[in-house]
């Protein structure tokens, strides 16, 4: 009787543990990037513009009315988008994972859920994931009359790696 | 022996059972309304203009380089904004929840998480949360010269449960 006993004990703490531990992994992992997106991943980026793999999936399209477009975008780790300008700036919303920014001749800046950026009008600047974690942002883009983006030159793999340090 | 196996087995198939069904319920209840919601709840919004309890937590403030103020807005159930128009039109981005959208003499609209409206300028309409689960929404305003919002009254009771039907 008592060896049966200690047989149950040791299986339901064995179980208790285990479970304890799966609840921690999985609460761990969800902290970092959620394995249930909001949105759809969309459509590949062009890759002239970004490094990487980079996904946009657009959330309202601009029209006469509203002429704002919005969109979501997910970097997978270590890809990031060329340096660039809007003319009419833009709003980035991070949603998910873990994002560098960076505006020319500043720090980069690490971005996390529920971080916000407000780039200014004609100012260079790059974005994209960290280099282990991917990164989701909403990007809300005024179509200024003087046009809604100018890409420049891609973010160098000695440009990215600097940021880590 | 036979009766330590059988004792046993049956509290693994008890206890297997339990952690699928709480697996399950978590997996529910998750699908509707998060636990650990993306942005701050932030201040509660102005009574005058909406129904039940309703929060605002600034992303982006307007400024004269960026005239496009974006909020994260947290409705609990059965709280809903009066009828109100916006010079520049508001696009709305539903990331948690079930919410409901109407615009003057068209039918209510469900909003799930993932879900967007564009809403065009100078069209009076609603938006808030169903009866029973909360919702969330990014709301993307242009400052128009016309007027960033122009309040109406508020959607009755009688109003708003003719949308349950």
């Amino acid at each position: 009787m008592a060896n049966k006993k200690s047989y149950l004990k040791f299986y339901l703490a064995l179980i208790l543990v285990l479970s304890q531990y799966l609840a921690y992994a999985q609460s761990k992992s969800s902290a970092i990037f959620s394995e249930k997106p909001i949105f759809p991943k969309g459509q590949r980026a062009p890759e002239k513009n970004f490094t990487g793999t980079v996904w946009v999936y657009s959330l309202i399209q601009a029209d006469s009315a509203f002429n704002i477009p919005v969109a979501n975008v997910t970097f997978e780790p270590g890809a990031r988008s060329h340096w660039h300008t809007h003319g009419g700036g833009q709003a980035l919303i991070a949603i998910d994972g873990i994002g560098y920014y960076q505006e020319k001749g500043k720090p980069v800046r690490i971005l996390r859920k529920g971080d916000s950026v407000k780039c200014p009008p004609n100012t260079p600047h790059w974005h994209g994931a960290s280099p282990d974690v991917g990164f989701t942002q909403i990007a809300v883009t005024p179509n200024a009359a003087s046009g809604r983006v100018t890409w420049l030159q891609p973010v160098s793999d000695q440009e990215y790696k600097l940021k880590e340090k």
